[in-house]
C-alpha cells in the first residue's frame, strides 16, 4: 500500500522487512494468543502472568530493561485472594538528543468459551479470508506485537532507533486495571520522568477502511439508584394494592432522567459542555461516516439522528449521553414470578464530554433526583450513589505527536487519519496523561468490526502488518520533531 | 378448646380421640415431612413419586378405593423430560343417602435448603415452643393428613362416616399443577360425577388467631411486555447518544401503567368491578385486623390506606392491583455494566376480581399500551403479550357448604369465622367449581404467619390438632345438611 515515492529512506527498508516477515508476525501473535491471559478468571492467574513474563522476555531480547512491578492482592468476590500479575516497565535507549516515547498496552484479554458462540477455538488463532480471528487479536495483542516487531526491524536493518522508549504493560486492562493508577502516580517522579510524549495503542477505527488517530474520550459517572420497602419481598397475590410498591417508584424516577427524543433532562447537565466551534464542525465534516452503515450493522430500524452525520457522531463523542442499564433485585428470570421485590437498584451511567466533571455532574443529579422524589411523597425510601465516575479526556489534535502520527499513517495508507473520538473511557489515558503531563495519543491499529469484547474477536492481517509500519513510521517522525513538547495542559 | 356443651355426642368422643392421637399425628406429619416431595427440582421427582404412593397405602388402609393417574411427562427448560407424578382419585363409601364431599390437597412443597436460611433442617419435622417447623408442614402435609386422621377416628370409633367421599390429591401444585386441569376436565362425567360439594384445605388465616373460611380468590392477568432495538447489545460508551434505547421506551411505557398513588390508569380497568354493597361492607366491617400488625409484619413505614381497614382489605381481595415485577434482558447483577440492553421484558401482571375477565383486561390493556405507544413515535418495535390468565372466583358465603364449616369452626373455636377472600389465586378452585358445578369452600388450617413459601414454614400444634377437629366436625355438619345442593352456578 505504501507509496515509496515520498517514503524516507529508512522506512523504505524496514517497510519491506515489515512485509517479509509477515507470516512470521502471525505465527507469534499465535503464540500470544495460545496464552489465555484472561484477567477475570483466577483460574487462569497463571496464564495471565505467563503472558507477561513471556513479553518481558521478548523485550529482553530487544535489549530493553525490564522491571516487573509487583502491584499487591486482589480480592475477589467469593473471598478469593491472589496476587495481581506484575507490570512491566521496559525502558530502550536513553539517548539525551532524544525525545522519549512512552507507549502503553495490556496484554490480558477478555473472557472467551467456544460455546459462547465462536466459530473457531478462541485460543486459537485461525485465518480465514484474511483475518485473523482469536481472542485478544486486536486487543490488545497484536498492538503490542507491533510496537516490537517495529523496533526489531530498526534493530535488524541496523538502523539507530530514533526514540528512547518506555513501556508500560499491564495485564488487568480487561478487569478495571486493578493497582495501576496507584503504580503510575507512584512512579511519577521516577520512572514516568523524561517522558516527552505518550502513545496508546488499544482502539479502533471508526469504520473499516479509514485510518484514524483519536484525541478525545468521553468520561463516565455511575449511578445506583435505590429504592427500598418492607422488609421482605411480597407475594402480589397477597399484597398487591395494599402496598407502595418499591418498583413503581423506581421505574417513575428512572423515567424522569430522559425525555422522549432521549435529551437528558436533569437542569444544568449541559452547563459545563462547551457550544461546539465552527473549527469543529469542519473536523466532524471531513470525516466519512455512513450512516446507513452504522444503522444496519447495529440493526435498528432507525438512529436517533437519521438525517445528520455529525449530530451523530457529536453525541457518540462530545455531548453527554443517559443510558439505562438495568435493575437489580427484581425479578430478572425468564418465565412469571409475582413478586413484589422489596428493595431495588436502578442502574443508569451518564457518558462525560469536556468540561463536565463527575463532581459537577453528580451534584446536578442528586439535586434533581431528591427534587423529584420529594414530589413523588412515596412513603418509601430512595437513595442515590454515584458508584464510580471517570473524567472525560480530550488532546490537542495538532500536537505534533498527532502530526507524527498523521504522516506515519499517511505513508502507510496513503491518507490522512480522520480525527476521531471515542464515546467510551480508557482511564490509563487519563492518568499518563495527568502523570507525564504530555500529550497522549491514540492510535488505533484494529479496525471497527474486529469485536474486541465479542465472540469472534480478530484483527484483519492488513491492519496487522500496516499497522505495524504505522508504528515503525511514527517512530521515526517523533524523532523527527524538533519543537518542544512541554506542554503543563492541553 | 371445644365447649362441650352444645357439641353432638358423636364428636365429643372424636374430639378426645383426637386430642389423644397428637403425638401420633405429628409423628406422622413427621414421616412426611421427611419424604423430599419438591416438585421443583427433577432430582427429587423420585421422593415426589414415594409421597403419592405413601399416601395412596394410607389411603387404602381406611377402606379407600385408591386409582393412581398417570397424566404425562415434563419437559424442563434444559430439555430433561420426566414423568410427572400420578394424581390420586380415591373414593370412600357410595352411600346414596348420603351427600358426597370432594376433598383436594396437594403432597408436594416448595423447595428448600438449610443454607437459604432456615434455623432446623427443612426436611426433619422440629418442635420448638408449640410450633412445627418443616418445608410442606402447613402448606399442604398437615391438612392432607387432618383429613384421614378424621377419618380414622370415625372408623376407630365405629361411627359411621356421615358423608361419602371423594379425593384428589395431586403432586405438582407448587409447579403450576401441571396436568391436573387436563384431567379433572376429562372426569367431569366420571370421577367427578356425583359430587355435591366441593372442601379445598390449602389457605390460611387471615390473623394468627382467628379461624376463618374463604370465599374468594383474585385472578391474574401476567403481562410481557417487550421492547426491542437492534440485533445487538451495545456499549453505552461508544453508542449512549446515537440510539433510541429499548430500556427508555420501556421504563416509560411501565410508567404509565399506575399513578402515583398506585391507581391503575388503564381506562375501562374497573368496568366489570361492581360497587360494593352494604352487605359487603358489613363484612369487611366484621373482621378483625390489625392495620399496624400489617405494616409492621412486612416492614413498611407506611401502608397505602393507613386508615382504613376495609379499604385495605378491599385493595387485597375485591377491587384489581397490578405490579411490577422487574426487567428481563437488562442488567440485573451487582455492580456496574455499561450496556445497552437490545431487548428488554418488562414484567407485570393485574390481579383480577369479580367480574373481571382475563380476555377483558387484556382488551382493555393491550388497547391503552398500543396508544401509548404510537403516541411514544419510538422506532424500536414493541409486543404486548399476555402470558398467562386466570379468572377470579368468588362462591356464596351464605351455601350451606359455608354453614357446615362454620358450626364446625364454632365447636372447636367457639367463635364464628370470619368470611376472608385472599388476594392471590388457586388455580384448581375454578377448575373444581366449574367440572362438579357445585359450592367450594376454602377451609385454612394454618395461621397468616406459617410462612408457607418462606425459610421456616411452620404449623401450630393447635392448627394442626384442632383443625383436625374442624375437619371431623365439618363431616359431620355436611352430613346434617338436608337441603339440596344443586347450582348451576353461584
Ligand atoms: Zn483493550
Ligand atoms: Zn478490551
Ligand atoms: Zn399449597
Ligand atoms: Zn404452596
Amino acid at each position: 500500500m505504501a507509496d515509496s515515492k515520498n517514503l524516507p529512506g529508512p522506512l523504505q527498508n524496514i517497510f519491506q522487512l515489515i512485509d517479509q516477515n509477515k507470516t512470521k508476525y502471525i505465527s507469534t501473535l499465535g503464540e500470544a494468543v495460545a496464552i489465555r491471559s484472561v484477567s477475570a478468571w483466577p483460574d487462569a492467574r497463571d496464564e495471565v502472568v505467563r503472558m507477561v513474563t513471556w513479553t518481558g522476555s521478548k523485550l529482553r531480547e530487544l535489549g530493553c530493561k525490564v522491571e516487573l512491578q509487583e502491584i499487591g492482592n486482589q480480592t475477589f468476590e467469593d473471598g478469593t485472594v491472589l496476587a495481581l500479575p506484575p507490570v512491566i516497565f521496559a525502558t530502550l535507549g536513553s539517548d539525551c538528543a532524544k525525545k522519549t516515547l512512552l507507549i502503553y498496552g495490556h496484554l490480558d484479554v477478555q473472557p472467551a468459551k467456544k460455546e459462547d458462540g465462536w466459530d473457531t477455538d478462541p485460543f486459537v488463532l485461525t485465518e480465514v479470508r484474511g483475518q485473523l480471528f482469536g481472542r485478544g487479536s486486536t486487543d490488545d495483542k497484536a498492538p503490542v506485537l507491533g510496537w516490537l516487531h517495529a523496533i526489531e526491524c530498526y534493530q535488524a536493518l541496523k538502523q539507530d532507533l530514533p526514540v528512547n522508549l518506555k513501556f508500560v504493560l499491564e495485564a488487568m486492562e480487561e478487569s478495571g486495571s486493578e493497582g495501576l493508577d496507584d503504580l503510575l502516580r507512584a512512579h511519577e517522579d521516577k520512572f514516568l520522568k523524561g517522558v516527552d510524549l505518550v502513545c496508546i495503542s488499544d482502539n479502533y477505527w471508526l469504520g473499516k477502511n479509514k485510518p484514524c488517530l483519536t484525541y478525545g474520550l468521553r468520561g463516565l459517572c455511575y449511578f445506583f439508584l435505590e429504592v427500598e420497602g418492607g422488609i421482605k419481598d411480597l407475594h402480589s397475590g397477597v399484597f398487591g394494592g395494599s402496598v407502595h410498591e418499591p418498583m413503581a417508584d423506581l421505574i417513575w424516577l428512572l423515567d424522569q432522567l430522559t425525555g422522549q427524543d432521549g435529551k437528558i433532562l436533569v437542569p444544568g447537565i449541559m452547563n459545563d459542555v462547551p457550544e461546539k466551534t465552527p473549527d469543529e464542525q469542519k473536523l466532524y465534516d471531513a470525516i466519512e461516516f455512513s450512516l446507513e452503515d452504522f444503522r444496519s450493522d447495529i440493526g435498528v430500524s432507525q438512529i436517533r439522528f437519521p438525517q445528520s452525520k455529525s449530530k451523530t457522531l457529536m453525541h457518540r463523542w462530545r455531548y453527554p449521553a443517559l443510558s439505562i442499564h438495568g435493575i437489580q433485585g427484581a425479578f430478572s428470570d425468564p418465565g412469571a414470578k409475582t413478586v413484589i421485590p422489596r428493595k431495588v437498584i436502578g442502574k443508569f451511567s451518564i457518558r462525560l464530554v469536556p468540561n463536565q466533571t463527575p463532581d459537577q455532574v453528580e451534584k446536578v443529579v442528586q439535586a434533581y433526583i431528591k427534587e423529584k422524589w420529594e414530589s413523588r411523597q412515596s412513603p418509601n425510601t430512595m437513595k442515590l450513589k454515584l458508584e464510580s465516575g471517570g473524567k472525560p479526556w480530550s488532546a490537542n489534535p495538532n500536537h505534533p505527536n498527532y502530526r507524527a502520527a498523521s504522516k506515519a499513517t499517511e505513508y502507510v495508507y496513503n491518507e490522512v487519519p480522520f480525527m476521531t473520538r471515542e464515546g467510551g473511557s480508557i482511564p490509563v489515558t487519563l492518568t499518563l496523561q495527568e502523570t507525564t503531563k504530555k500529550n497522549v495519543l491514540l492510535l488505533p491499529m484494529g479496525a471497527s468490526d474486529d469485536g474486541a469484547h465479542s465472540q469472534n474477536e480478530k484483527i484483519d492481517i492488513r491492519n496487522y502488518i500496516e499497522g505495524t509500519k504505522v508504528m515503525a513510521a511514527y517512530l521515526y517522525e517523533v524523532g523527527q520533531i524538533t519543537e518542544s513538547l512541554e506542554e503543563a495542559k492541553e
